[in-house]
């Protein structure tokens, strides 16, 4: 049972997680970041590693995982410390006013300010009800395309009726041995292109395109070998390597909801000059926060990161005064 | 005399006012941009194209010159059109609400939206009170460091004792053949470290330093060749190719300053729900505004270009209903 003490707790190793060790560091707080997953960079990493992002402020173009890297580069003279793969369950408020952070697996992290910047929350795969779909996972079951490259002359299964069904099917079609969208109805929920794109990839015979159907069955020993599409109760077996639902994602707070923030709409509200909560001590940056304007965007999560880091100072150093030096002129003081 | 119709008139060409153009554009309005300055960067390219910068998020370091490239780079898809060298003086609201905003060279910009991006303003180096020394600007006499290497090799006098002062003697004290220093004070005004070593360098002979004094006098037949440098009633003559002297920048908002927008200390007041002014369908972004919590970031710039495109679109597409869309998934669609 790991005990850590620091400045600031950062729940959520997300990018905007990360950029907030970045504006603590400048103003020489220390940051020990927590999450649920085994490795930083939230859904940039889990999700789209390998998907470009063009709306960052001066890339015109940069992969999620680099952007990741980047920004694990910005923040290394602060020495920030990580605990991965725990997903944080309690916060007990201390007498003096700061908190023992405590994670599922029972690591300890006493700190003056709370920052959360979980993203959508601890969020899980909607995953239809098939019969022992659960067994097959990582045996040729899975509910996201980590590495597009796994999947090279593969026979894959996709189901699906939103973007990350289209998307992926205009991504895969071409890797793939064999590649199969399944969807239950005739309209797909997805940006209207990328359906049109989908119809065409269809139309020229280079993906299976299965519309008012259902997955129903998943075959196989050890491995997946096969699924079963069921249409106006006429059943088709079909052999596949993957079969992958993609249904999307479930965010779920988790245990932050028990904490006594205000929620809206499975979102902490914040206000907007420090992105403080209603709990003293506690910030909300990112995605999981909610205010009037809010936008779900990375660069607004940076935004609030540098003005929860101003608050912030004021409770870890009462007593000095802050000014605003800018690295321009000063540089970057390492944290020793 | 140009006429440009436009979306929206972006008064400011720094890396605020150009990023403002990637978000109108995701929401396909045309943007036209307007800047005093010949180049586009604002105080990235005018004052410190060559200084890195280290807080702009997912770039460990940048040059000021370098993002405003790939600012360029970004907005390229957007097609934005500029009107550059001219400063924005009048502004007339029209009968359906729409503006043309006109520049000192009469050029007008009819739009539905205004955005000011104005940074500090139209701002102007404070100059000190010698005699004929604007008859040797560009001769010797400069305000500002734009490519340090002009001075390689040169003797250099430094006036001022504030950060830029400090800064530019640390940074030019082994690029130059001589270089002086020249305080009225004992003490500076810029960071303590910065100072330390500014007096360390003196110590070591590498840089003359010159307290409690003024420069007084400039002379010179055609271009600068020395200057006068007073204390206590005692004057030296002291050659010298260049004089720079850094009193820092007096900001001037100009011009906007009787177009009714509410002030408070020299900046545009909005809120932060789309960082609106209070005259409907203009906004103002980046340092040149003010709220509750304002950080003078270009990381907070970028942020508030995004919100305030939300509130823009709805004034330029009143009829149609805004769907956020994630550049991940959907890429960019270029403006015809």
């Amino acid at each position: 049972m790991e005990k850590v003490t620091t400045d600031i707790c950062i729940v959520g190793a997300g990018p905007v997680g990360l950029f907030a060790v970045f504006e603590a560091g400048l103003l020489k707080m220390r940051c020990h970041v927590v999450d649920a997953l085994a490795a930083v960079g939230g859904q940039l990493t889990e999700i789209y590693p390998k998907k470009p992002i063009y709306d960052i402020p001066g890339f015109p173009e940069v992969l999620a995982g680099d952007l990741v890297k980047n920004l694990q580069q910005q923040i290394a003279p602060f020495h920030p410390t990580f605990t991965l793969g725990e997903r944080v369950e309690h916060l007990d408020k201390q007498e003096d006013g700061s908190f023992i952070v405590k994670t599922v697996a029972g690591t300890e992290i006493a700190c003056k300010v709370v920052v959360i910047a979980g993203g959508l929350g601890s969020f899980e795969p909607r995953k239809p009800a098939i019969e022992n779909l659960e067994g097959y996972e990582g045996k040729g079951v899975t509910y996201m395309v980590r590495d597009p490259e796994e999947f090279r002359d593969k026979r894959v299964v996709l189901a699906g009726g939103g973007d990350s069904a289209l998307d992926w099917t205009i991504y895969l079609a071409d890797l793939c041995k064999e590649l199969t969208l399944v969807h239950r109805g005739t309209t797909f929920r997805g940006a209207p292109e990328s359906a049109e794109k989908v119809l065409h990839l269809a139309e020229e015979g280079r993906i299976n395109l299965v519309l008012k159907s259902n997955v129903t069955e998943v075959h196989g020993e050890e491995q997946l070998e096969g699924v079963t599409i069921e249409a106006n109760n006429e059943a088709n077996q079909v052999e596949a390597d993957y079969f992958i639902p993609l249904f999307g994602l479930v965010p779920k707070l988790g245990p932050l909801e028990n904490w006594g923030l205000e929620l809206e709409k499975n979102a902490i509200v914040v206000n907007t000059f420090d992105y403080s909560t209603n709990i003293p001590g506690i910030f909300a940056i990112g995605d999981i926060n909610t205010y009037p304007g809010k936008l779900k965007l990375i660069l607004c999560g940076f935004h609030e990161a540098a003005l929860m880091a101003q608050s912030a100072y004021n409770i870890i150093y009462p007593d000095k005064k802050f000014v605003l030096k800018y690295t321009t002129v000063n540089g970057i003081q390492e944290l020793q």
